[in-house]
């Protein structure tokens, strides 16, 4: 019984991982597409989500089956409720890599991102990579160390995101409307994307050592903070 | 046994909608600050925040110790899971509610909203309040068909979203960078928050009847169609 429910989880686990890189990836592929007005490759991106949506819908299925049929309590019990809720982000994650996608697709054939912000928006994407790939490690490692260095990149993040909101408001800056709109749309969905992985690991952490940071949402993307007021 | 069960789901089911209540108040409060420049009203509602968040954690708890507890199966177990999602999706919207009042004390002493499109946002906010109302009611009701008439309440804030944008991208408007960083963020914010009572309300039925719409997180607000493209 024990033997089952384990190699039950490690399936979970290997979904779980999975997703994170069925989540870079898009997010990868999305920045791609946005940067290079490729809408061809947007659409795939946009087309490709649903794998994220089925994985999660079968490992909740997979999981509610599992908590029924073995009943799992204190720290069994807990890995699967908590594996619940990191399929949740994850496939929130491919959402916000979606968005970015479908801002692509808006646009084209014009570019959304003006020359001046495209190597902002890249590296933008770049952390989002790095930190999806860390909380894909750090799911199939379970170390708590690792967990806490994403938490760097997530700071990295809130950096680019400030900086992204102090280059549209300068005062040479004069973007158009759009552009603006376009482009504090985009700041929002890295952020977020990098605070959903910041999620993942910290259930993670919590599942090692029984200690979590908090039981909020992580929404580091909070205006003011984001623009150093 | 039964009858203890139930007597805890029945607690579950008056904190979910005690929460209903929360994110309201807060939606409510939060957008007069942010219409009246309010600053002691954005304080109290970003002070408030933390009871969200606290009956969440305790629900979680709650959940996981009936989950181990009282190992129950089929229906009953699908309902103490998706009392842990409504939960989460509760304590989001509170956390939007936060955001907008955050916008408000951003600003102050200035009014983040120019005078032309206050009524707009107002509208907004009055949705929000419609919408998690009707939300607390399906908890409480489990009536599948009151559920239904959430998604007209999300489909007037779609169109109210729509509009917001159509104004801030108008040839005639020249807003300030800054109010349209602002308006897009706080669109944002009202569109997600009736997104996420959209959810509660799906995962009702989803109890009720054994039918969901989409395993997937709710997310009207898609750029292209919220700007009609």
């Amino acid at each position: 019984m024990r033997a089952a429910f384990h190699e039950e989880l490690a399936k979970i686990t290997d979904q779980l991982v999975e997703m994170t890189h069925l989540a870079g990836s898009a997010m990868a592929r999305a920045t791609t597409a946005l940067l290079d007005a490729d809408v061809h490759l947007a659409e795939s991106v946009i087309a490709a989500d649903h794998q994220l949506d089925d994985i999660r819908s079968n490992l909740d299925a997979l999981s509610i089956d599992l908590l029924a049929r073995q009943q799992p309590v204190a720290t069994d019990l807990r890995i699967v409720v908590t594996s619940m809720r990191m399929s949740s982000d994850l496939e929130r994650m491919g959402d916000l890599a979606r968005h970015v996608a479908k801002v692509a697709r808006l646009r084209y054939p014009e570019k959304a991102v003006p020359d001046s912000l495209t190597s902002h928006i890249l590296q933008m994407g770049q952390v989002a990579e790095r930190i999806v790939a860390k909380a894909g490690s750090v799911i199939a490692s379970k170390d708590a160390d690792s967990a806490i260095s994403l938490e760097k990149d997530d700071d990295a993040m809130d950096d680019l995101h400030r900086e992204l909101f102090a280059a549209l408001l300068a005062d040479k800056a004069d973007f158009p409307a759009e552009t603006v709109v376009d482009l504090t749309l985009l700041g929002r969905y890295y952020e977020r994307f990098a605070d959903h992985a910041v999620s993942v690991a910290r259930r993670v952490v919590y599942l090692v050592t029984g200690e979590f940071a908090s039981e909020g949402e992580v929404d580091h993307e909070e205006q003011e903070e984001a623009r150093g007021e």
